[in-house]
């Protein structure tokens, strides 16, 4: 593929001087192992299920992929809006698009998971083509895995996303959202039977996943068993990702191994999750809107990142498309080019620089973003919460999913237990 | 216009009884006035500037709206998610699209204000014939204004926009986002002379306008100017806009004058604002997240507009989506109707009941979202900020426009002025 | 009474010049009116009750002041800190001292009313020798008016504590702590046939009285009624207290009248108050911790209430030495001298400059603790709170006084209407 | 010592059900090793400078507790009020009472090291007598070792102190307030020779001492060094003091030692502490008010000491007397008897009861003051702080410290340094 792109920007660094890029990148696009043994930074996309559920065209519940099939222009919309914020990667929106979660409690589809699949995977290679990115087939953890289904089971669920994968010809592959590292090494496993690139990634805090697997040992474990590329995505904000990250690099580094970083973390600030992240805070999914980060934060978020050694940052749910662009921004610098859409945006609030008013334009500089300590406009509500803490994993009787709609009975049951515990 | 709508939906009432709906509506769509009049419920769209920001398509600092013409298809995609979230108004994307804005410190465009607004009536014409909304041309404040310009100045500019409306055949039109009642004036003789319904919003809170004209003065001054729907928009949170169009209303019925009342209110929280809105809050533009509304915040709004006698209950900056399908959630049990976009939504969470992890189904109710306090994750943030308050209203130096950029040295002294503040 | 009074400080200016003053004031102490009348400001002491309640001598709920008969010392003391912090009035422990309330609700004393109304004269007559104070005898609301007995039966009430205070000669007298102008002015009345100097404060903000009068007409009232001294006390923050001041100081102008203004308020911000002030916020009386001032919200205090005119500057619950030492701090370039207890203290923190720790030492300066905004260490916690507002006043049978304990059950009806609200 | 103790109060515990208590306790009063071998809850008093900073006798800064001989008044009242609260300690206000601390940074006294320590001893002997009390004699951390100065130079300084409490005869002695184990150790092993029990605490968190030696081998060398009880004062909240005692008694118990346990936290709520401790926080010492514990807070702290087998159970900086009580109170079931300040104070907020307002009459129980999240009445401030971290340690040049006052230079480099920090 042959990628000609030119961008031309005014970068406007800390110390208020003014450099002028003008940019003409005559690409032939690489593989992202090739980009990241070069040294590159790649650009992940964010969350397609929390935006397009905000925009109407997902769930929240099941958190399934229909819309693929279903509302193609508003998922190639979504696509499109990550390639013009500065993504590297348009991951195909396939999660959870496996068939034991799409026909799971109640929950029926119009579509077979093959064609979900398949629409997913068209819609990726479509909008790639329009800019400078890669696509990247997507697995996830299976409602089969915490129903305590046997490890060949499982893979065959993988199995059948992969088909279409390699039918479809993505450029490589991505086993993401694990919250068992076992569970993700089957992945693995499965992935690598291409021979395509694999990154994975689980969404696990600093205390390791649900069963105490520390980081290091879990991405020593992934790096063993193929993955080319570990981190970890969802579930926590990006302060904990990095920090997590940091613990797997120390591992696989210990180890004696080798492989590349990737964060894809939340766009909710989450200082107060226990191990299973966000899940457990009482605002899951509904009222997370006061812990939305900035493009400021994100900026700091991608600063650190590659202060770290990170080089995919991406991000998961909550990511609009400025969060990504602000990822893009960051590290400008470093890439020497900004992304499409920053002909919308200005470093560090510059575009303010046109508001009609005085006060407004006062604010159009770093320092004051930067040192900006945002009110909530919420003096009723605390600044941290409680997480839930049930205490259920892979195997208890309330993890075990079932084909059937959640029963009266079976809520009554729910409400009674969330109520006590109050 | 024929509209032929089907809706299938289950309502879910505060009691848990499920009472099932069955919508087969062949209406002749009728005039924004006609409704109203029948005392139907009128749900109006979100403002789409901040949301387009978000996706990359809008500049904050001009805030103009080039990308009717530049990125048609990111413009048609918002207009359908309002329309599929419920709205029954797609409004132009011509916010600023007066010659006088288009071309404002330093601010240029690839393309004239006729094609801006000609693009944006067609786009907002294709999407409202999908469904059952009608096309409003929107007009809003212009910088000539604040720079003292003459009332036939500003008038002419007005003049300019409405001409691509008539010529366009919009329904009806809305001058919005006036900050002195009698620039609002204005517009609405001028909007008159179409001969269509007109609409007319102020961004003005309980103190009223920026000459202190109060909420109830200045709705019986655009009653008097023709205007047949009076309202706010902007600059407040739902709570406030709603405490000020009572005010309007109380102010009408004592002139013994009669209107239908609308409100367009930010989808921030906004308890520390001045008179001058959320424009003078340091968080402005740029950090606002931690104030975004839950949808819950929203269903709250829709009520308690309904029971003030608004009818005509619509969005601001901030508005996604899922804001205005909450507004349409709310009050479906008095319109018969769920909106479209509920397909991919249950009534007050109960969506959730199809959730993988128990501790989430046990949140698939209306008791745990109405009394949830959310927290906002920021333990180092304060909750309320202290407004600007620059006190520079029209006619002050600072805030003449001007074609050409803000200079170095205009920015200096600015900056200057912001740090002495604090 | 002849009071020489010696004292050497050093005061440090907002500049940072340092400016030794040394005083020997040769005083004939004055009355409380010739002081004012000559332009001193004049210090007032802070709350008994609360202060007293966290040393263990006075009982939340009934809030009366036996301990001036029981535990003497621990009254004596606490005057002795109140003068050394600089307090020019030691006002006797007899709040609540009326006998309808001593024996209110199952509430019996040791000690008569009048034993404990003599018992707190002498012990503020003791103290006041010591240093440069007047003694003032003060009368407070009684349940007997709450409960709708007579203007005879009122009055009757707060003549058996004036007998006490013309006996043991006070040098003036306050009627305070009156939530209905009303019963103040008898008050008023009654300590005017005494010939001293009589001062009155409300317990209101600037909604006015619980009858909804405005603090300018009440204020007029209490000043026909022949207060030479009004103002506020309890209930509402400094900031509240002084805003309702400036409203009393309007009126009593605009009606042409003159006198001397006093406050009185909590030591705890109150910004989230209706008119019933703190007594309606959930945290009343055993959660307030976290609103109390610091020293630098008080000096900020004494400083709004000077520049408003207001001479006679005093606290109330919540206040500790500490908090009445720093209006005198503040107030100190003024009136030329630095209260006693200074001498264990440096202004705005200089007393750092002998901390062991150099981060610490960093802290000695105005400018350090001016612009902290201080951590609550609470982030589960919200920042305000909504009042009760039961909306239940004089003559509601729940205000009904009554001499027996209240019962179980009517314990039991009040939780249920409590926790119905939530 | 003979005491004789009656005491009759009324127990309410969380079922609502009554339970009279008719305490006559006849002791020979024990010593301290006695009652805690007996399984017997000892209660501690409260941090005298911070309470005597409040009442204008103790200067902030210095620290020093040359009120013992300048105002005795105040600290037997003080005494008293701790006496009254259930404290059965009274230990001598004797903190940093080292000539070395008393002549430092151009602080002078007008009294000698011994007359202080004298005047101190007398004090709380002379209050113990009035109760069931202890009397404690009291060493403190020396500006000696954070000079560097040599072990026997250290202990010399400790000797001196030692000398008074062995005249004076107190009952046992206490080496509190360090922050380096190995001084501890140099007081412990001083202590030990007069042959009375011995009590050494900590001011440490979970992460150990300033050479980051932990809670675990930190108590064991207490031990070995002969101290027959160790924990924890100052520096932290009684949630973290807590936790780190339980870390220093596993370490005791997995060396096979034995040893008893002790507490003397903070009243304030420091979540967001570093290894240093509140001095750290921005708000040390002049802004920690929303940070003060309420009593309820305060049982709960005594419940979870107890339940952690800590039976030595005090406070320190920021406790009231009412803070002692509530320990008291709490712990009430356990030891069967309340302490006399009880009498003016009803268990849960019973004393509500008598309160003239229905709504707070509605508070008189557990239920409400337990669920009640305190709001700070500071919209505008945070809820955690970033501590200062400067890693200024034993022997960095800015902790030597001086005879004579801190320079304006010296003053000059420290604010700059903190200025840069921000």
């Amino acid at each position: 593929m042959v990628c000609i792109y030119v961008n031309y920007q005014i970068l406007k660094c800390n110390k208020r001087v003014c450099i002028s890029v003008l940019l003409a990148r005559f690409d032939f696009t690489q593989g992202i192992l090739e980009r990241l043994d070069a040294g590159e930074i790649v650009i992940g996309d964010g969350g397609f299920v929390f935006a397009l559920e905000k925009r109407g065209y997902v769930k929240a519940g099941p958190w399934t992929p229909e819309a693929a099939a279903e509302y193609p222009e508003a998922v190639r919309q979504l696509h499109r809006e990550f390639l013009r914020a500065g993504s590297n990667v348009m991951q195909t929106f396939t999660f959870y698009a496996s068939d034991d979660k799409l026909e799971n409690r109640g929950h029926t589809q119009r579509f077979t998971g093959q064609q979900i699949n398949e629409a997913a995977c068209d819609l990726a290679r479509e909008v790639a083509n329009e800019g400078d990115a890669l696509v990247a087939g997507g697995v996830s953890q299976t409602p089969s895995y915490l129903s305590c289904k046997s490890e060949n089971d499982v893979k065959a669920i993988f199995k059948k996303q992969i088909d279409v994968f390699v039918k479809k010809n993505v450029d490589f592959l991505i086993a993401e959202y694990f919250e068992h590292v076992e569970e993700a090494e089957w992945a693995v496993q499965v992935l690598k039977t291409t021979g395509k690139p694999v990154a994975a990634t689980l969404c696990i805090g600093p205390e390791g996943d649900l069963n105490k697997v520390s980081p290091g040992d879990c991405a020593v474990r992934l790096v063993k068993a193929g993955a080319q590329i570990v981190g970890v995505n969802c579930h926590f904000d990006p302060e904990t990702c990095v920090k997590t990250v940091k613990m797997m690099k120390a591992g696989v580094e210990k180890a004696g191994l080798k492989a590349h970083y990737m964060t894809q973390p939340l766009a909710f600030h989450t200082p107060d999750c226990n191990c299973q992240g966000f899940i457990d805070l009482p605002e899951f999914p509904f009222s997370l809107e006061p812990r939305i980060l900035t493009r400021w934060d994100m900026q700091k978020y991608a600063r650190e990142a590659y202060n770290a050694g990170i080089h995919y940052i991406g991000g998961c749910c909550g990511f609009e498309p400025y969060h990504t662009r602000a990822l893009a921004e960051e590290l400008a610098p470093e890439r020497g080019f900004l992304p499409a859409g920053s002909e919308k945006h200005g470093n560090w609030g510059s575009g303010l620089e046109m508001h009609t008013k005085p006060w407004v334009r006062a604010r159009a500089r770093r320092d004051y973003w930067e040192k900006l300590k945002p009110a909530s406009g919420r003096p009723f509500c605390p600044s941290m919460a409680m997480p839930d803490g049930w205490g259920v994993t892979k195997g208890h009787a309330d993890l075990m999913q079932q084909k059937e709609a959640t029963s009266q009975e079976q809520l009554k049951a729910l409400f009674n237990k969330e109520t006590a515990r109050c």
